[in-house]
């Protein structure tokens, strides 16, 4: 009998299943479970506590709905039986982060605690914390923390220990009662198995622990606030679990509540973009993934832990075993496309669009697809969300050059286009240039599917083939690859992510190869927007600053 | 009985003629006649021969036909008695050239050579004698000829000669068979008296010539084209007379066409801008004109003749009889928004329009004026047509910085209006800088009455108050203006345009001064336009012009 895994994506707004065949990673099954209480930012459930901006929170009853709604959907839909089921895996938004008793239960579902907003989950997005993030920034640079290089040089509010500052902060009280503060990824995995364990990539990429030098020393933490020193030790765990590892099996209870067998073995957790590397058939150097949706995320590994200027992040064991793993990104890409055809698209367009039964996006580049690079006379700088790699800024902001009377809104969509793939370029290079080979692109997530011109304008500027996952839902299939390492062969699974991924991870046929002709015309843009990128990006003319201080001195005002 | 003058403003699309009463310049009866060619730019009328890109023709039997429909049509709908109709003022597009016989008789009136679109008038837009443009320039520069600074350093492809040279160079028979070639300004008024004049303002602003020097040189035209050489003399007129001088009596045949009286006085012919000075209430130094509508002209007349770098032209009596008169431009002013609401104002905002009964302008003014100055975040270069005054440089193009995934239509609205904010600005600084005195500023055109927002912007930018013209119809009233003093204080009218504008020309009550606030941060704000300004236009950085060459290599490619 044929063999399978269940990899469960846990995203923003809802959460993903899907049931996989071993054989050769075919999805059998797959089923969608919406968060009831979604992304919480305007007040706590069920009361009129307000929260304030930048505020982002989960409910983590959520998570258990979500196992508990779509395991039992799989084998229902797919007739598999719960025998041939071996392993399961996750993966999480991150950092996604909650405060725990020390049995795992949440701080919010306890009556004492459940009406202040830092008892709950606070999301990958949750942006309050940027003072603790700006103070942990400034002292690390003080004390000259030599970790603060294997990030950019910059930690951002997003990630763990700003969030828990914030937490120690705000609601000293919670930070007390908190026996555990952890991320969500791995408490899934703990209410799974019964065993809290720690997963190297939050913990590398969110966390700033790296296989050689731990997490940041006690000093630091009690330079920062004395309740801290000891963070590590008393809420935390110093032992990190490499990826693919096994955590536990299922609990009875939970085997119960999903109708999948007690003991089915349960994968250490990981993150939605980096569990995706392998399922785009990536298991070594040389080849880039990126996820292209709202955002970009560029992930690759390497020989060797090397500081790469204004990266994100370089871990070892992060992505992938074995190897030094590294991950960039850009903070506005298929947001950047939204927002352009939200505000700038004009309304003879939108009749065209209807009238032809196409949506903006589509109409947008099928205009611009009969462009020639360079045609349009425009080029710009991708920052309409700051720069995240390898400026490491946000708050640079969005440029566009070239405009006359004559230009089109197919003319500045296209330049919106090209803008983020220089972005891209510039990030491949800056990694070639210390050593990590980037030969091939593998393209995963919504983007690549959808719009074919923007995937030859990516080709054509990056100057490599650009590949594309064989399924869209990468993350999902990722786990499910990482529930099968954690099954292992002996039980009809696979012994590492390579074997997995040869069996399981495939691309589509279609790829993307550079045209000379198109290349030849984009290295002269290229060259522009370095030095437009140059002069308004380090320092030259900080205009970009000066005018979001203005603006912000305005709005206040 | 009071006395009245007629003024008629030849335009682009049609002719507007107006009545007015010499107390107070009222405007007692309106005509207006749009030509039945038009701008003729695809085919010659009549014909199946077709233009070349950037030609643009205009035939002068409208512009008799304009006389002889709005002067019959203004006594008629005022009552007004040709008695007391004592004088004719006319201005008109410039330069807008034509060849005619030695009687007068355009070229394309006669059958041998109405084939030829070089027997046609050439409109002031007509843009395809950039390359004699260039080759007068390069000669200019070549040989040193003093006069090249009192235009900024560059010759349009919109005057005089450049057209003048096309003739000779592509159609050398037409050259031959025109006796004459005359601004479409002056030949009009030589239809109505009999008599060839030539007027300061067309032959200073846009045939090179100077009180000081007279035109260019035998030589330099030799040089040119050994057939120009006695251009002036053969084919023009070295006398040039004052603006507001008497140019002549309305002829019999006129008289009975028009229903006026023979010999009633006709004003030396005029320019559409030029002529709106002294209508705006302007006849001295310190109070600058600016027309306000799809681009911007602005005008200020001085002691001397001074050289101010980037300047469209100073010529003496030029604007005013006994000053140096100085015009500067923006190219780029109401064509800006028109280009903004066209192709980048959602559907979104056209429905809200509908529903409100507002059109898409102001709909966008009453959103961008809740806004603070630098409260969007946003600036701008306002180069979407190139920058006429003071780089002189067509070949610059647009420029936003500041976008973020927040920015709204309005937000780049207001920075459009800005932008030209701004770039008025520099002309005035630069005019300062050079001695010549810009104390307040008067507002004319369609412009000022449309958008209150825009005019407040204007003042808060440019530290000055503005004032607004009294009528919108500035340039009939000065036509109307003009033909008063051809006919002289004797016969009723003036002996002076200082005179005349006393007692006929008009302010709104509106008036807009700067707000202190505002101020303060448009002069930061200025500061970093000044500093983009001049790193895009003055050589730091040629990307501009290397976009717009390759978005012509492959427009060609």
């Amino acid at each position: 009998m044929p063999k399978y895994t269940i990899g469960i994506d846990f995203g923003t707004e809802s959460a993903r299943a899907v049931l996989v065949d071993l054989r050769d990673g075919q999805q059998v099954a797959e089923a969608v479970y919406p968060y009831p209480d979604g992304v919480i930012d305007e007040r706590l459930p069920g009361t009129e506590i307000r929260l304030e901006p930048d505020w982002a929170l989960q409910n983590p009853a959520d998570y258990l709905s979500a196992v508990k709604e779509t395991i039992p959907r799989l084998l229902r839909t797919s007739g598999v039986s719960p025998e041939d089921v071996i392993g399961i895996g996750i993966d999480f938004t991150a950092c996604t982060m909650l405060p725990t008793k020390a049995d795992g239960t949440p701080l919010c579902f306890l009556p004492e605690y459940r009406n202040n907003p830092h008892a709950w989950v606070k999301l990958w997005k949750h942006h309050a914390a940027q003072p603790e993030a700006n103070r942990i920034n400034e002292l690390a640079r003080a004390r000259g923390e030599t970790w603060l290089a294997r990030y950019g040089g910059k930690i951002s509010s997003e990630w763990f220990f700003p969030k828990a500052l914030q937490i120690l902060n705000e609601a000293p009280e919670i930070y007390e009662a908190a026996d555990r503060l952890i991320e969500a990824a791995d408490w899934i995995v703990w209410q799974l198995t019964g065993v809290e364990t720690r997963n190297a990539c939050t913990a590398g990429y969110k966390a700033i622990w790296s296989k050689q030098e731990g997490f940041p020393s006690p000093d630091f933490f009690e330079a920062l606030h004395p309740r801290m020193r000891h963070i590590v030790k008393e809420k935390m765990k110093e032992e990190i679990l490499p990826l693919g590892g096994r955590a536990g099996g299922l609990t009875p209870g939970m085997a119960a509540a999903t109708g999948l067998k007690a003991g089915t073995a349960v994968a250490v957790a990981n993150v939605d973009a980096h569990v995706s590397v392998p399922a785009a058939t990536v298991t070594g150097p040389g080849r880039m993934v990126i996820i292209m949706g709202t955002s970009n995320c560029h992930m690759v590994v390497g020989e060797k832990p090397v500081i790469v200027p204004g990266m994100c992040g370089v871990v070892e064991d992060g992505i992938l075993p074995g190897y030094a793993g590294f991950e960039a990104g850009q903070s506005c890409v298929g947001d950047h496309f939204a927002w352009f055809v939200e505000n700038c698209t004009p309304a003879a367009y939108a009749q065209e669009a209807e009238a032809r039964g196409l949506n903006l996006h589509q109409l947008l580049e099928e205009k611009a697809a009969r462009q020639k690079p360079g045609e349009s006379g425009l080029l710009a700088l991708d920052w309409w969300n700051g720069n995240r790699s390898v400026l490491v800024d946000v708050d640079l902001t969005g440029l566009l050059i070239g405009a006359t009377l004559g230009t089109k809104p197919e003319d500045i969509y296209r330049a919106l286009i090209e803008a983020t793939a220089f972005g891209t370029r510039v990030i491949v290079e800056a990694f070639e240039e210390y050593g990590v080979a980037v030969n091939e692109i593998v393209a995963a997530g919504g983007l690549p599917e959808r719009n074919k011109l923007l995937m030859q304008i990516y080709a054509d500027v990056v100057g490599r083939e650009f590949k594309v996952a064989g399924t869209s839902q990468a993350a999902a299939l990722g786990a499910a690859m990482h529930g099968a390492v954690a099954a292992g062969a002996a039980a009809g699974g696979y012994d590492t992510i390579q074997e997995a991924a040869a069996h399981m991870a495939h691309l589509k046929d279609e790829s993307y190869k550079p045209i000379a002709a198109h290349k030849a015309v984009y290295d002269r843009l290229y060259a522009e927007y370095v030095t437009l990128h140059d002069y308004f990006g380090r320092g030259a003319n900080d205009v970009m600053k000066r005018l979001k201080a203005l603006k912000a001195e305005m709005r206040g005002a």
